[in-house]
């Protein structure tokens, strides 16, 4: 069995073929080169299309990340499956990311940071988590994960997916029909979609000012993609006061241009891609488990992460 | 039945008159003046010695918070019982004031938002959860809570208190003999110590210095008392880098005083004792049922909440 690892945005492959020649010592693995032998199996992040074309015998294409965006929009090779991470990790760090920004902007501890700078002791009068209801937009491994973190703070939680869900403790909505009551039940809003064409620019000025009822008030988490969001239309929301902030871990363009206006908005908090980062040795085990599986006869829709092409997740 | 109210520190006595009377119809509800008919109980906030000394009659002593510190040190009349706030929607403001704290630490979202805010795209390498074990100093109500909501975040957590407790998902340490032990297996320290003669000054060189096994790098959370920290040792120790950082509700004196070396340095997060603000309505529906208990004829040991006034909590 042959294994090969093809890395972009500076992603060492060495450690990656390391740590699955330590797992799979029965198998070959190498970081690709141009031109190299096809292997059965490959561990990716943004392949070129030139490594695909060379791929004529690839069973499991194993994404080292949760979001597979950057893969669907190549020519595959004809028996080829996209395995993503489902978790590795992840959701742990999205959890806290997530109850990190919410609870930062609920309980203003940014306002008292900033008073305190100022030397000031300040009384403001607590908000009523009532008020705060939070809605998740994507339901899977990472959005459960976060709305059961965001529900132990007893903050009302709202979730959103394209098809019915039940899960305890989360009101649920689905489909186009579902958004808009959605969104007006929601006052946070986390967005952790898969990118796919129907969810591309789903986050815009008609859809964001729905938030909190229509009334100004709404907060924005993004930590799924940037092309999530019309970045354009996010700077009026907050300048009119019908958004009162937007925590952005992703945008259209990473690095985020030098330039950008989000960086220095006074009601936007940026990070630098890091909600989640993928860790190395967990998703190591998780591919090789079930490189593993595979070859022991087991069936792609055995497998947890298996993406269905078509709906894009 | 006589209720008296007696608030001091801005609290307006006015609603919680109003709120028990809607609660106990039957009973008679005043705000304290000096000279009134004495009570048969009492919902106070760091009432005057004045006041204790006039109720002759007075069964409970119903403080509007969780640390009843400041009644310690006042003469009770003899049948008196203290009774302190069970949780009254403390515990989960607590959690989330931790759990801000903490993740904000670990994950470095201080440092992200400083480089943010010189438009820098930065890499962080991840910290090692396993490397951040966090010890809760203080495993009642809200200490539990607290730990329940660390826990979910994968951290370790360690606990301790005066006497020895078992609880599911924090390795307990108890006692004097214990202290050490438990000092070292923590690396973010978190005290919701009830303030008594046991441990004033508990937070000083000698112990914070024993953090993370004595390596530099340890944190300090303090939602308890001010006085729980000897003040003078706690710069030298992050200035020397022994501790990486402070955030602190609480000081010595409140409001904190302008000039305080506190406001400004620039590893301590100072808020204006605003971890845990008492909730009125569920304080009152909660002194409400009490009252109701006792009048019923239940005993106080039967109360959650009631004070053994020689340990102090």
């Amino acid at each position: 069995m042959r294994i090969t690892v093809c890395l972009t945005d500076n992603n060492r492959p060495e450690p990656w073929v390391e740590g699955l020649r330590a797992e799979l010592p029965q198998a070959v693995v190498e970081a690709w080169t141009p031109g190299a032998a096809p292997a059965d199996h490959a561990v990716v992040w943004a392949p070129p299309q030139q490594f695909l074309d060379e791929q004529h015998q690839l069973r499991g294409l194993f994404n080292i990340g949760a979001g597979v965006d950057a893969l669907l929009g190549l020519r595959l090779p004809p028996r080829t499956r996209i395995v993503r991470l489902d978790d590795a990790g992840m959701s742990v760090q999205m959890a806290e990311y997530v109850c990190h920004a919410l609870i930062r902007h609920f309980r203003e501890f940014d306002v008292y940071e900033a008073e305190a700078r100022e030397g000031a002791w300040s009384y403001r009068r607590p908000r009523v988590r009532g008020n705060f209801p939070v809605g998740i937009m994507g339901l899977g491994v990472l959005g459960q994960r976060v709305g059961r973190a965001i529900a132990q703070f007893e903050f009302p939680v709202r979730g959103w997916s394209r098809s019915p869900r039940q899960i305890d403790g989360i009101r649920c909505f689905h489909g186009e029909p579902g958004l808009a009551e959605f969104l007006a039940a929601s006052r946070v809003l986390v967005c952790l979609l898969p990118l796919t064409d129907a969810t591309r620019g789903i986050l815009r000025r008609e859809t964001l000012s729905r938030l909190n009822g229509g009334l100004p008030g709404g907060y924005l988490i993004n930590v799924a993609r940037g092309a999530h969001l019309v970045e354009d239309d996010l700077i009026p929301l907050l300048d009119s006061g019908q958004l009162a902030g937007a925590t952005l871990d992703v945008f259209a363009s990473e690095p985020l241009a030098p330039g950008h206006p989000f960086w220095r908005h006074p009601k936007i908090t940026v990070t630098p891609h890091a909600s989640a980062r993928t860790q190395r040795e967990e998703s190591v085990a998780q591919i090789a488990a079930k490189i593993r599986a595979l070859e022991a006869g087991a069936d792609f829709e055995t497998l947890p992460g298996v993406v269905d092409a078509q709906r894009g997740y």
